[in-house]
């Protein structure tokens, strides 16, 4: 119904095992640094994991993720503020503290050049699947991709020819998550409905058992934040 | 050089006065809304700030943004996770604690479809320009737009049609942000040219004076720690 305007998003987990050529992956990166970037700082790395048992080694200490295994292409989106540190340095100023709007600045950074990516890599014909369990790794990568402090693993991306072919997944209505002027609180029978029209985004059915395994107590979420506060205080992002 | 993938980006910060068909506004947002989120949950919102009174008072308290005033559309990017702990009450769950974890999601979330909301507005022939500065009055928007906690406004995006005509702005050689399977630390010298490289993204033309204004010792990111951190404090995204 709606003007098309990009290439149609799903998130694709079965890639062909067709290569993508070098000159699109370089035209797709050339695109995704264009991307806006606070204080024209650029707080972003993009780690491009060729080597396949490295690649296998961080599937591991994900929790093992076989699309991440399976893609042409996988990278992981890193917070990065050490390459901005030494650009300041260079000139002789002191790099100032400031671990959380650091923190903040830098994962916008990196996430606005990684959904450029996406939509460029989508533009070209090719499927991608960002990775939020790379958290699941957070202890283990620092070491395992040679970071430097103030460098942070956020989440990854694969890449590749899909070789799959699913339909569309539900959102949210636009008027739960657009608001007019100031915030407004949906009613309960609002977000009852609205979960309603989620469960096709799951394989059991139910949206709400989903977000309850992540997120409530008990969950995925809760696990998770221990070992990512930790390696928040090990790279230097947290005071 | 390079396949042209998207429309190009640069930041517009001059906008006619020529509104945006509300048809065309709707087709963003629902383009926007299509870009990937993590665990299903979709943690984020935008707040189209519409009352042109408002949009000045907002201006005001993040130090004056002339293209925030001027623009036809503005958005408070929000990271949001109270819509969610609502949805986890629903049906009885105790929702976890994890406010780092919570805030590193609910950023990705919110910065992805924010990304995918400029590439769709380019590519309908609109223009942005993403706002870093609504950072500035992160003290005072919780109240202005009736936010509730777990709510946090993260950044702006201004979209109208272009009343200027900017070069393409530089980036940093791919070579410094792509990294291939593991971190590679560049040397002084190749920091060097690359900052030479940089100076046209400068009316200055020196970007490492703008990189030392925002990032050194005394410097504006200093500056937005302490509030900043008081917010998160605030809107229960800190223990």
């Amino acid at each position: 119904m709606s003007e098309r305007l990009l290439a149609p998003h799903r998130s694709i987990r079965q890639f062909k095992s067709q290569p993508v050529p070098e000159a699109l992956v370089q035209a797709v990166l050339a695109e995704a640094q264009r991307a806006p970037t606070d204080a024209t700082a650029q707080m972003y790395s993009l780690i491009r994991v060729i080597d396949r048992s490295l690649r296998q080694r961080i599937s591991q200490v994900c929790g093992g993720v076989p699309a991440m295994e399976a893609a042409p292409e996988f990278f992981v989106v890193c917070a990065d503020l050490y390459r901005l540190r030494r650009l300041v340095e260079l000139e002789g100023s002191p790099w100032a503290e400031f671990p959380h709007i650091g923190l903040h600045f830098a994962t916008v950074d990196a996430t606005l050049v990684a959904q450029r990516l996406m939509d460029a890599a989508e533009a070209a014909g090719l499927a991608v699947c960002p990775i939020g369990a790379v958290v699941n790794g957070i202890t283990e990568l620092p070491q395992l991709l040679n970071l430097p402090p103030l460098v942070l693993p956020l989440f990854g991306v694969c890449v590749g020819y899909p070789d799959e072919d699913p339909p569309l997944r539900p959102r949210l209505p636009l008027s739960l998550v657009v608001h007019e002027n100031t915030y407004r609180q949906p009613a309960a029978a609002e977000l009852s409905a609205a979960a309603v029209h989620m469960n096709p985004i799951t394989r059991t059915g139910s949206w709400l058992v989903v977000l309850r395994r992540y997120f409530a107590a008990g969950g995925t979420m809760e696990e998770r934040e221990g070992p990512f506060v930790r390696t928040l205080h090990q790279q230097g992002f947290a005071p």
